[in-house]
C-alpha cells in the first residue's frame, strides 16, 4: 500500500537503458512518452480511468534509498559509482498530463503523457503502467456491473480471491469509483473512507449448537445491523424459518432485521421463495442479499428471471476481472530530442495496430451542444486549434478513413490534465466522492449504445488531419528507405 | 509489500463476528480451521504451495495500530470501548501448521491448519486466504510453464500487466520458486534475492537516427550484457543483421553478443531465420530470446514447431494467471469447544462438494519405500498411528470409496509443519534457494504422469477410515434431526 520505497519496482531494464544512456550522456535528453490502451477489455464499449492517485504519490515520493543504492551497487558490478550517485539525487522534474479518475476512455488515446529527460520518462513507465492497466481494468469491470443493477446495492466482497493485498485495496477503491456502494475490507474503508459492509460467515453459526441459537446470539450483539447468513445447512427449511423468528425477536424489542444473505445453491429460486416467506410473515422490509461468484452475467440474468436480490455482493469476478484479467496499456516514445528541437518518433510493426502514431498528442472530447451527448473524442497535436475554436470539424476514423462526419455546434473538452509541471505537483487530488460524481457526469454525456453491456456502438477516436498525415508520411519514409 | 500495518486488511464481518462473540462471551473459545481449495487450478495434476513467507510475517506483526483503532471507533458507534481495549491488545497467541513452501499440494487437503481462540482464528482469515490463493495459484502456473521448458532459462517479466504491485513482486517470487531464472522485477530481486534479468525497450532504438547506432552505443555501454531487441522496425531485414553487426564489433573488442530478443511477430519462423542468419554469421553463442503474451501452450506449440528459442519472457499470462485467476481458497471451522473439550463440526450444503470433512486433520504423504514414488496422500485426524506406523494401509477416495487400494512398505511424510506454537514461531523461514530445492524434490516423488500439462492421472487423496465415517455419521445425523 505504502507509495514511498517504490524507485526499484520497475523493470531492470529501465535502469539500464538509463546507465546506457548516461554512459553515452544522451540521458538529459527531453523526451515525449504516452500511455494508452489498444483494445478495450470484456468487450465493454468503453473503460474508466482510475490509478492516478496511486501514480501521483509513487511520483512524489520517487527517491531511491540508500538501500536501493547499495542493492544496485552490489548486483550491478559494472555501474560506476557516478551513476549511483545520479540516481541518489534523482527528482522527478518532468511534466505529466493524464485523465481524471473516473473519466470513460477508449482505445488508442493518450490517457496519461509524461514530458522530461530519458531518465525521468523511463524510471516511471513500470510502476505507472501496474497501477494504471490494473486500476483501470477494474474500475471497468465494476462499472460493467453497475450497469446491470443501476438501482440495486453493490458491495465489493473479493478480498480473499484478490491477488495479493494491494489488488484488494486498490480494487475496492476502483470499484467505489464506478458506482460500488462499499467494500467488506477494512483497509480500504481505514485509508480511502470508503463505506464498509458485511454479514457473517458460516462458522459462526456452526459455532453454537443451533442455528436458531447462532442467529438470536448475532442479533442481540449487534441490533442495529443484523445480516443473517440463512444457507449453512438448507435456506428453506432452516435459515429463512430461524431468521423469520428473529426478525420478529428482534421487532419485539422495537428494532429491525436489516436483511439475509444467500451464498449457494440456485439464487433465482431461493431469492424468490425466500421473498415470498418474509413477505407473508410481514417482513417486507427485510432486504434480501446475494453472493457467490457472481458477475455482470449472472446478475444480468438473475435480474431476467425475476430473482427478488436487493444487494449483490460481488467478490473473485471483479477483482481479479476474470474474464480478462489484464488491460493491456503501453507506452510509447512519441517524440524525442534531436539537436535544439523536438521531433516526432514512430515505432514500425509487422503487427499493423502497434505501429504508433508519432508526436505529442491531446484529446478533446467533442460534445453535442443540442444534445449535450458525446460525439467522438479527436486526437490532436497541441498546437492545432481548429477543433478547440468550436468551428466546423472533419472527423475520420484513422483505420477505416472512409468513416467521415462533419460536426459543428460543439464543446471540445480537454481531457488531459496538468498533474505536474516540471516536477510541481498542479493538481489537487480530488476526494473519491467527487471521483463518483466525476464519473456519473460523465456517463451522462454518452448515449444507451455506446453504454450497454453487449455489443455496445463503437464511440470514435478520431485522428486530426495533421497527425494522420504526419503518420502516414512517417510510415512511407521508413518502408521508401528501406526499398532504397 | 510490508506486512506491518495490515490488522485491519481483513473483512468486515470478522471484526463484527468478533465483537458479537466477545459480547456474547465466547470469544475466547477455541477453535479449529483448515485452510484448502476443492479445485485444481488450470486443468493441473496438481498446485505448488507458496505464501508462508508472507503469512507468517502478517501474524508476527498483527498488531491493531492507534490509527486502525480510531477508524473502528469512528466507523463503528456501536462497538464499546472496551472491545477496542481488546484489539488493541491482541496478539496472535494460536498454533499453525502449514505445508512448506514449494511442496505440491491437491484439492480437499489441509494446507494450513489454525488452532486458538475464536478471536485469532476469525482474524487471520481473510489476509491469510488472499496470501496464499495468489502466490500458491502463480506458483502453481509457473510450474506448468516449467514442464514444457525444464532445460531452457525462464525470465518472469509481468510486472506492468500485474494486478498492483504486491501481486508483481510476490508473484515474482511464487514464480522463481517454482523454477523460473531470474525476474525483471529490481525490487523483487532487492526484497527476496532473486536474480534479474533486462534487455532493452524499443523506445532506445527510437532515440537514436538508426537501430544500428542505438545497437552500438547500447553494446559500449553495457559490454559485458548486451541483448538486442530486433523488431523496432523489422525483424529480419533490420534488425537481426545489426545485431550482427554489432556482435561482430563486440568481437573485435573480445567481447560477446549474449542474446537478441524477439517480441513481435510469428516466434517460430523467425527464431529459426534469426538462429539461421546468426550461425551462419559464426555467431552460434548468441542466445535468442521471445517474448510475446507467452504461456505453457505457446511455449510448447512453439517447441514443437522447432522454434530455435533459449530463453522465454514470460509476462501477463503468468503473473495474473490469466486462464484461471483466482485459486478459490477457503478457510473452514472443522472443530469447536464445547463445554470442555473439543468437538468435531460439519457445514452441509445443497452443493456437495461444498459439505466440510469433521475434525482436525493432518495430512500424510505415502511414499513408496520401493520406487521411491509418491502413491497417495493420506488425511487422517492427529490421533491415528496407522499410517505413521508404516503398516499395511487400506486407502480408499472418499468421493468414490469403490476405489480401494492397500498398501505396505511405505514412508508416510507428515506435510503440516508446526509454524506457530500458541503464538511462539518454531519454524525457521527457509532461504528462497532452499525452497526451490525443495519444490525439486517435491517433483521427483511423483511420476510424470501427474506432472503432465494436459490431462494428467489425477493423484489420489484418501481419507481414513475414521474420518470417513465420522463424516458420513454427521451428515446423517443433520439428515434424520431435519426429517423427524
Amino acid at each position: 500500500m505504502p507509495t514511498a520505497g517504490l524507485a526499484l519496482h520497475t523493470d531492470k531494464y529501465q535502469i539500464n537503458m538509463i546507465y546506457a544512456h548516461w554512459m553515452n550522456g544522451t540521458h538529459q535528453r527531453k523526451t515525449v512518452f504516452e500511455a494508452y490502451f489498444r483494445k478495450l477489455p470484456f468487450g465493454n464499449g468503453y473503460a474508466v480511468f482510475a490509478g492516478l492517485e496511486r501514480i501521483v504519490e509513487y511520483i512524489r515520493n520517487l527517491r531511491f534509498t540508500e538501500q536501493d543504492l547499495n542493492y544496485l551497487a552490489k548486483q550491478e558490478e559494472n555501474y560506476k559509482p557516478e551513476f549511483l550517485e545520479l540516481l541518489r539525487n534523482f527528482q522527478f522534474r518532468g511534466t505529466l498530463l493524464s485523465m481524471k479518475e473516473g473519466a470513460l476512455c477508449f482505445p488508442n488515446e493518450p490517457l496519461i503523457r509524461v514530458e522530461g529527460t530519458i531518465m525521468e520518462t523511463q524510471l516511471v513507465e513500470t510502476a505507472m503502467l501496474n497501477f494504471m492497466n490494473f486500476q483501470t481494468l477494474i474500475a471497468t469491470k465494476a462499472s460493467r456491473v453497475k450497469r446491470v443493477a443501476e438501482n440495486d446495492v453493490l458491495l465489493e466482497f473479493g478480498t480473499r480471491r484478490a491477488q495479493e493485498a494491494d489488488a484488494a485495496i486498490w480494487g475496492a477503491r476502483a470499484a467505489y469509483i464506478s458506482g460500488f456502494d462499499a467494500t467488506s475490507n477494512l483497509l480500504a474503508g481505514e485509508i480511502f473512507g470508503i463505506p464498509t459492509k458485511g454479514t457473517h460467515a458460516h462458522s459462526w453459526v456452526q459455532i453454537f449448537d443451533s442455528e436458531q441459537e447462532a442467529f438470536e446470539r448475532y442479533a442481540k450483539a449487534l441490533p442495529d445491523q443484523v445480516s443473517l447468513l440463512v444457507d449453512t445447512f438448507d435456506t428453506l427449511k432452516s435459515g429463512v424459518p430461524h431468521a423469520i423468528e428473529t426478525a420478529k425477536m428482534l421487532e419485539a424489542q422495537g428494532k429491525r432485521l436489516s436483511s439475509i444473505r444467500l451464498d449457494s445453491g440456485d439464487l433465482a429460486y431461493l431469492s424468490i421463495q425466500a421473498r415470498k416467506m418474509l413477505d407473508e410473515a410481514g417482513l417486507p422490509y427485510v432486504k434480501i442479499v446475494a453472493s457467490n461468484d457472481l458477475d455482470e452475467n449472472t446478475i444480468f440474468n438473475l435480474k431476467a428471471q425475476g430473482a427478488k436480490i436487493d444487494i449483490w455482493g460481488v467478490g473473485t469476478q471483479l477483482i481479479t476481472a476474470a474474464d480478462q484479467p489484464a488491460l493491456g496499456g503501453v507506452y510509447k516514445l512519441v517524440e524525442r530530442e534531436t539537436g535544439v528541437r523536438m521531433e516526432p518518433t514512430i515505432k514500425i510493426s509487422g503487427n499493423p495496430e502497434k505501429v504508433t502514431t508519432p508526436g505529442k498528442k491531446d484529446v478533446l472530447r467533442i460534445i453535442s451542444k443540442e444534445s449535450g451527448k458525446a460525439i467522438a473524442d479527436y486526437v490532436c497535436f497541441p498546437h492545432e486549434q481548429q477543433a478547440r475554436s468550436g468551428g466546423n470539424l472533419r472527423l475520420f476514423d484513422p483505420v477505416h478513413p472512409y468513416i467521415k462526419k462533419t460536426v459543428k455546434n460543439f464543446e471540445a473538452v480537454s481531457m488531459l490534465q496538468p498533474i505536474f509541471e516540471e516536477g510541481d505537483q498542479v493538481y489537487e487530488l480530488p476526494a473519491l466522492d467527487e471521483i463518483r460524481e466525476y464519473h456519473k457526469a460523465q456517463l451522462s454525456l454518452f448515449w444507451p449504445e455506446y453504454l450497454r453491456k453487449l455489443n455496445p456502438e463503437i464511440y470514435r477516436i478520431s485522428l486530426s488531419q495533421e497527425a494522420w498525415e504526419l503518420k502516414q508520411k512517417m510510415i512511407e519514409d521508413y518502408l521508401g528507405h528501406q526499398e532504397e
